[in-house]
């Protein structure tokens, strides 16, 4: 039985503060205001923005955020407690934090002993004052405090009576929570459990923060849920330092769609997966396509086994409906794909696959190519392009005769060139490109001959290319696949692949076969 | 408190069959044989190599994999129960997978009564009968038999009386393992261990076999191995269709680390982020900095942490000692661990950095092209060249005035050629070289141009050439890095980097540099 909604549960995000201790990501004040936005429209209840004083970029920050019109969101300001041996009506930080004009604030509190000693080199008392001072002066200039008390598991585990001080001062002192961290992400969820089930007297109402260093940090935090606490600190898409901090993504859809809880509108649910890419995006990191509940993966099908039954019943190897989260169902197309896979690929991109032995012919085709090296799992367009072919149904505005592509270099400078002989509508066109590496030559001269009969073409942009080694160890004589995506100003988007153990003809073809169908297509038009 | 270690507990890796249903891996029968080298040598007790009968590529897989010799690693080949309304001796799946050769099989049963009727479209009965007949024909054809019970927690949950049903008969049949799967990866830890924990009494040993759609596969995993199962099926770094298996190598961290348990040698354990990063590569997959344990950033602290603190005590700072795993601290770049960094390479790999400056000068020229997308941590020989340049100490034996590389092609064919200019001793040199594909030829003009005063050359062979794409998303014009690897019949191996726009530029840049540190160290004389 999983725990049935409990009064007064709240998810806290921090991939402003904590979130952005990860190695590779950098938000400016303008990506931090976008963040909160998408927050804001999710329903997260708390946002941290981040450490005003101790960081020029934050206090900026602060300031521009109590501009915007937020729906529900709070803002927390977040800090730490007192220096030692000072007065927390002196110290410049606790100002700052005050001094940000949020309503909740955040202070982190040390809670093991270790680290008092250590790294504040104070005493134990005298850290126990520092909790004390700091919330009480922050409650007297009127914020709502939420205490963060670091290390307070490997505290706990090893001097039980010291942790539980160091919240329990929090608590009598007036803080509204206090947050039982997993600073170094050390522990497992029965650890999590028992220590929070032993710190639930304090008096008020406790959160979890987890770190991800056993690959736990989602189980822990549902753990310290189980067991009584009321506020979970994460951030989007796992982002943090080292392994990363709870991903509250997962988390939503958890306590969502297998708790059965109502944290969000069933519309703000939908927009999990947008939120999640959108926050990606603006961070900089690669989408995850293995994340639970809203990676590009998270519903894609190869086996061909799931793929009959799936046939029968999309429920069977679904563990929920995807579109709930906003989210979709993908089949994968590879060589342990059979006749169930194609057919419902074809239904998915809309392909005419009617006719006897059509579906036979292209899974016989799929499997000689993949064979080959092909891949077509994320090249639906030259799936689509092949399955025409096999269908008798793929007209080509184009075929291209003869190609060369000349790169050559002195000691000083590289340069590409490309010539092309093509028919199109029984005319021979032969044009030269230039570019950098040959196959930005070979796109030049392409586009160069099919423009005056098709002058879309003038609105396909290659936006991304990849370039994977088939068979590594196999020196300069290895197997080459390369991924092509193309654009145009309709926002459509297309994938083609190429193979070959020529890297320049591998590209090629799948520069000729992304020309050719977004003419089949009609693409490139104005909207 | 955490579970002690049990008698015979077992680790199952499937990355070469359920792993290899992920999105973007396709593995060559010489892919699985390494990667089946890697698990082996890592400790790995079950191997599941592929499913003989249904795939081609599986049974080429399992020929091969018996000429092996294996430290202690028992292969399993994998299939299915028989088909419904037929004999087990009839089944051409089932006499393959005999076939195969290994002394262990694994099939996979249906325990959910919905997916009986929808997919196999048989009965309940049929399908008991399926499980026993096709048990007790293993058994007599003197196979070890695991039975994986698809769906068993989904069904479980419905309809308790069914999957135990599955369970019981495939034990009572003559099953040494019956391995509880949640196949569609819905389950949260609670609901597992009760499940596991009702389970227990079916007479055999249990596994458990999860996936990773709420999150929660690792802790799914521990969940079930404290209510008592004894084996793990997962994958290396959690590969598998959707979001994924359970990852073995954070299961592995966690059971060994926490929990206490001596699974491996300290000498394997220390292997594991080798392995890992191994397979990823093998797997054409990117490295994931977060993974638990083993990712580049799991023990990567960020600059303002203090490193004497580090030093007095690193457990402040750390859940475990990374080296333990084979992984190691890492602090974020600055000025100070530039120089330290560059005097240890310098010192490993015995290269003279002695003189005023010259290990300023060799951080500053790394930091600058490593801001234009070169990468030295793999590339030792370009390092070495660099840094000998830098020194004023490197004398190059040739050079190269020019260079050109054509690929033509036209409907049927294509191919390539390429011309180069050295310089070699004062004299003025020009070779034609041919090949399949532009650094295929390049490289034969090069060897002809060298041959006549090096003829060590001709014992030079590239035996790997990776391309990666690293700024993806700015289409042709994306900056590529190539990494080539050479050997000489002595056995030194070493590797070049090159990077530009220009695919074919930044391979003949590695290429040319593969040749040069050859002859500068003077490899390729017989030893």
């Amino acid at each position: 039985m999983l725990l049935s909604e409990p009064e007064g549960f709240y998810l806290y995000d921090t991939t402003l503060r904590d979130g952005s201790q990860q190695e590779g990501i950098q938000l400016s004040v303008a990506d931090k205001l976008r963040v909160v936005d998408l927050l804001d429209g999710l329903g997260v209840p708390f946002v941290e923005g981040g450490w005003p004083g101790a960081n020029a970029k934050d206090t900026q920050f602060f300031a521009a955020a109590r501009e915007m019109r937020l729906r529900q969101a709070q803002l927390v300001a977040f800090g730490a407690t007192r220096k030692a041996g000072s007065k927390a009506s002196k110290d410049p930080l606790l100002e700052a934090l005050v001094g940000a004009g949020t309503e909740w604030v955040c202070i982190v509190a040390k809670a093991h002993p270790g680290h008092v000693t250590s790294a504040l080199k104070t005493s134990l008392d005298e850290n126990l004052a520092m909790v004390a001072d700091s919330v009480e002066w922050l409650v007297n200039q009127g914020k709502q405090v939420i205490v963060d008390a670091e290390h307070y598991f490997d505290s706990f585990l090893g001097d039980e009576g010291y942790a539980r001080s160091v919240a329990k001062t929090a608590a009598e002192a007036g803080a509204s929570w206090v947050v039982l961290c997993d600073t170094n992400g050390g522990m497992l969820p029965t650890q999590i459990s028992d220590v929070v089930s032993q710190t639930l007297t304090i008096g008020v109402p406790l959160g979890i923060h987890c770190h991800n260093d056993t690959g736990c940090a989602l189980a822990n935090s549902l753990a310290a849920i189980d067991a009584g606490a009321l506020m979970a600190q994460g951030t989007m898409n796992g982002y943090g330092e080292r392994t990363g901090n709870l991903d509250l993504v997962p988390l939503i859809g958890d306590l969502h769609l297998k708790y059965g809880w109502s944290l969000l509108t069933a519309e703000q649910l939908g927009s999990l997966t947008h939120v999640s890419n959108a926050i990606a995006d603006i961070a900089g990191q690669p989408r995850q396509p293995r994340q639970p509940y809203v990676g590009a993966s998270a519903f894609a099908h190869k086996a061909g086994l799931h793929a009959s039954a799936l046939k029968v019943d999309e429920n069977l190897y679904q563990h929920i409906a995807p579109a709930s989260v906003g989210n979709q169902m993908r089949m994968l197309i590879s060589d342990a794909s059979g006749k169930a896979n194609v057919e419902m690929k074809a239904r998915e991109l809309g392909i005419d696959v009617s006719g006897e032995g059509v579906v036979s012919d292209i899974v016989e085709t799929v499997k000689s190519r993949e064979a080959a090296g092909y891949s077509y799992e994320a090249a639906d367009a030259s799936f689509e392009l092949l399955s025409a072919d096999v269908a008798g149904r793929l007209r080509k505005p184009f075929e291209v005769t003869r190609w060369r592509a000349v790169t050559m270099g002195d000691a000083d400078v590289d340069s590409s060139e490309a010539q092309i002989t093509l028919m199109v509508g029984g005319e021979r066109i032969v044009r030269v490109g230039e570019g950098n590496g040959p196959l930005d030559a070979l796109a030049d001269g392409l586009r160069q001959g099919l423009v005056a009969s098709f002058p879309t073409v003038e609105n396909y942009e290659l936006v991304d290319y990849r370039v994977r080694i088939l068979d590594t160890g196999r020196g300069t004589d290895a197997t080459v696949r390369v991924l092509i995506d193309t654009i145009d100003e309709a926002s459509h988007r297309w994938t083609t692949v190429g193979v070959g153990t020529n890297v320049v003809s591998a590209s090629w073809e799948a520069l000729a076969d992304a020309y050719l169908y977004g003419l089949v297509k009609g693409y490139g038009a104005a909207n």
